[in-house]
């Protein structure tokens, strides 16, 4: 080990600890705090943010870099990987001037306190000058990071590093063209939702079930846990504690299990991270699109399947006698596949979901090349809505103003959703491919087989290689959204015998 | 304002932020972490604590104070009580050197896992090396802090600000000798316990009471929370977020109880502590006895008093009524200030409690005085449990074994327990002088009287005075054990007859 690195490692290991309390704040807030420590809570958070970003960004990280460049023939492969990562993150860091970064901070600050206010009063309005402040200062903070082919890379590069918008759009482009005759011809043949689905379920039950049901997907309850929020998400707050929830509504069983399913992807992943590697930069995903490839593989590819839910229902019969007794296992698949065209992204079903992504993929592109102004966004997302999913918003309410991410200037975010969508369905083909067809063992809830695969091929890595050439390592060969395509068509066509 | 008073300010704001991240920490880890985090989890909170340390004792700080107490005349009344409060602390942490600082760490870290192997074995010799080291060390520390009456001075001098060894011995002394007799009196005359004290009462309907009890006592569940730990704690994350747990075992429905009025008494203190003050020295309370005065006086003077277990049981009955159905109002009393000799102090009753922690005292004492090695703690404490409580420890486990305090260096921390006792009886007979008899309102829950009137008395002062100035001016005079003396001596001589 050479002395500039035990030094790096060292200075990493405060900035882990001072993330970790983070992280701990961050879940504390959204799961359990009481209300009214909210300020309090926002300036701890921010002066403990402010204090990474001043270690992160301090010169003497940026000599260390460049030393340990120098000498990377004395490195491991591991150390090679870090010094790598976090040269890209110290540069995007130390690129932006402070004054922009705080023109920002408060911009976002300002453009999501109008947006929430914005959305119940359904009146775009209030949003608009706050989210031009706020994209102009993005369209700064792009240029000063830099970018060759256009300006959404940058954006972009923030949350897939390494990718460009031209090849994001080349697997949207696929994708949109293939899935609209499939939609179109589905949505057609489609029933009304069966009565089960709109059943009230008791919600300490449901939390049962749902405990039950981590355990049985292989997350580690004695390095985790499981509570619930409003939105379930899933957080890494440090080695040996990985914390997801989930939430659960007396009228929304499907939501609860499928949230919770979607959430132990992330958190198997996060608990597949090698412990000795989370005080170095490639202790974690290489992109988000990565990690939505987890969670979007075991609510899909495994939780939607006829074979998984043959193996569900029958436990779920066990805690709600009365409310499923008498769904047989061919009414449940089909309740649980069930595509409807609706206005809202949250609630869309796995056929049209990613047609939501690619509308904000497309109006967020446009902003950026300038193609688009911000007052002309509510018209274009309601034609976009109609291009893409076949109907048209009656109001802003659950038309632009749906989503909080732009206003918390997440933008660049959205296409991570769909490539992460891609990536399960290209990683889950190549499992079949590698360990044979899965379905017998996911009738019989015998997920470990697949899990380990994962761990193998995904989770162990962390952040050693780009989240594009891991994905070509996994599946032996560029990713594109064909799986996805062909799973699709495979599944719709039998469900709903459309030719499609 | 001052630019000081600002810069100060603004510095003591950061720390806050720190501190607010190392109490949930600790939170978090107390009550609902994965034990598989707990070794990050250390190195975190150590990593934390550092920083705090270092911002407390950066030589700014001392200019800033020099400089404010230049300009004294400027500040207003809370402004220089800061700068006093902080000037305090500064010292002592600075006076401290670094090393002995990090050897202390150290030492407590060993002694106490020593202290976590010692007690399950029995076995005193596992513990002994370490602890002689560490009392070693907290002598050399005692000294670097300074003291001038004697050594012991400097120990209790960190949570009983500005108290002297010679004022607790006198305030013990008296309490002792007037305990001695009426306990000698009443545990001759005492009974059997009643059967419904080791009855099983479901663990969730005893966590739904306790919920319902701490709304009853006005704590504000708006703006904090109450949990499950197997050690019940209170904390005050900040503004807005004060935490209370407590436990609920089958076969313990009165500790769970009296543990959730215990910690309610700290929470409604923590609660009351003014929200602006929260970022400065004052915004906290003058000592660990102050502290305990609220909580023994909730648990007490009003939770144990026969006007409120009246209260209770009715309302216990709604939640139990097959185990308390037959229990009556008498009986119940009784039961739950049902005194015996025991030789744990953590399930002492209230009348032979302060024995406990007065034996304590003595050895304490007479370790800092170089009177008694720590070769010799073992025959002392059972030599003491025999003059102090009447009974003779028949292993170390359950004697010198017994509290984890000494390992983790809480040297001089016991003698609050009782001063706080000592504190509640003083406080909650000025409060019936003032405001009148209270038993017809405890009688039927009603507290608040006497909860606003420790909000205008103590709450709302956090650490504007001393303890010894502020407990004064609560009751107008020096505080004396006599109080105290008095409660029990009325109250076990009615329940027990006897001629005390």
């Amino acid at each position: 080990m050479t002395s500039a690195w035990g030094e790096l490692v060292s200075r990493l290991e405060g900035i882990t600890d001072l993330v970790s309390a983070v992280k701990l704040f961050e879940w504390d807030q959204a799961s359990i705090m009481p209300a009214a420590g909210g300020p309090a809570r926002a300036r701890a958070s921010s002066t403990l943010e402010g204090l990474i970003h001043e270690r992160l960004t301090d010169p003497k990280i940026g000599d260390l870099l460049s030393r340990l460049e120098e000498e990377a023939d004395a490195l491991d492969e591991q150390q090679r990987a870090s010094v790598r990562v976090l040269k890209r993150d110290y540069e995007k860091a130390t690129k932006v001037p402070e004054e922009l970064v705080k023109a920002l901070a408060i911009a976002r600050g300002n453009a999501y306190q109008a947006w929430a206010q914005a959305r119940p009063a359904d009146d775009f309005s209030i949003l608009q000058p706050q989210l031009e402040t706020l994209i102009d200062l993005k369209k700064q903070e792009a240029d000063a990071l830099g970018w060759e082919g256009e300006r959404y890379d940058a954006l972009l590069d923030q949350f897939e590093p390494g990718m460009k918008t031209a090849e994001v759009q080349v697997m949207f482009d696929e994708l949109v063209d293939g899935l609209r005759p499939i939609v179109d011809a589905v949505l057609d043949a489609v029933d009304d939702p069966p009565a089960f689905l709109a059943r009230d379920y008791d919600e300490d039950k449901q939390m049962e079930f749902c405990r039950w049901l981590i355990k049985q997907l292989d997350f580690d309850l004695d390095r985790g846990r499981l509570d619930t929020s409003p939105h379930p998400f899933t957080i890494a707050i440090g080695i040996g504690d990985v914390r997801q929830t989930t939430r659960a509504e007396a009228n929304a069983l499907m939501t609860s299990i499928y949230a919770t399913i979607h959430e132990t992807g992330h958190a198997l992943y996060e608990q597949g991270i090698p412990d000795e590697t989370r005080d170095l930069p490639i202790g974690t995903c290489p992109s988000l699109g990565i990690h939505e490839s987890q969670s979007r593989m075991w609510e899909n590819q495994v939780g939607r399947s006829r074979a998984y839910t043959d193996f569900l229902l029958p436990h779920l019969k066990e805690r709600f006698p009365e409310e499923l007794g008498m769904v047989d296992l061919e009414e449940f698949y089909r309740g649980v596949n069930h595509p409807r065209r609706t206005l809202i992204r949250v609630t869309a079903d796995e056929l049209t979901y990613n047609l939501h992504v690619a509308l904000r993929f497309e109006l967020e592109i446009a902003m950026f090349r300038d193609e688009l102004d911000v007052a002309d966004l509510p018209d274009a997302w309601d034609a976009a809505m109609e291009k893409y999913v076949g109907i048209r918003p009656t109001d802003h309410a659950d038309g632009v103003l749906q989503d909080m991410h732009w206003s918390i200037s997440a933008l660049g975010y959205f296409p991570t959703y769909t490539l992460g969508t891609i990536y399960s369905a290209a990683f889950f083909a190549q499992a079949e491919k590698e360990l044979g067809d899965l379905s017998d063992e996911l009738r019989a809830g015998a997920t470990t087989r697949l899990f380990e695969w994962l761990r193998e091929k995904v989770h162990r890595h962390g952040y050693m290689y780009d989240a594009k050439d891991l994905a070509e390592q996994v599946v032996g060969g560029p990713v594109t959204a064909t799986a996805l395509l062909d799973y699709l068509r495979s599944k719709y066509g039998e469900l709903y015998s459309a030719s499609i």
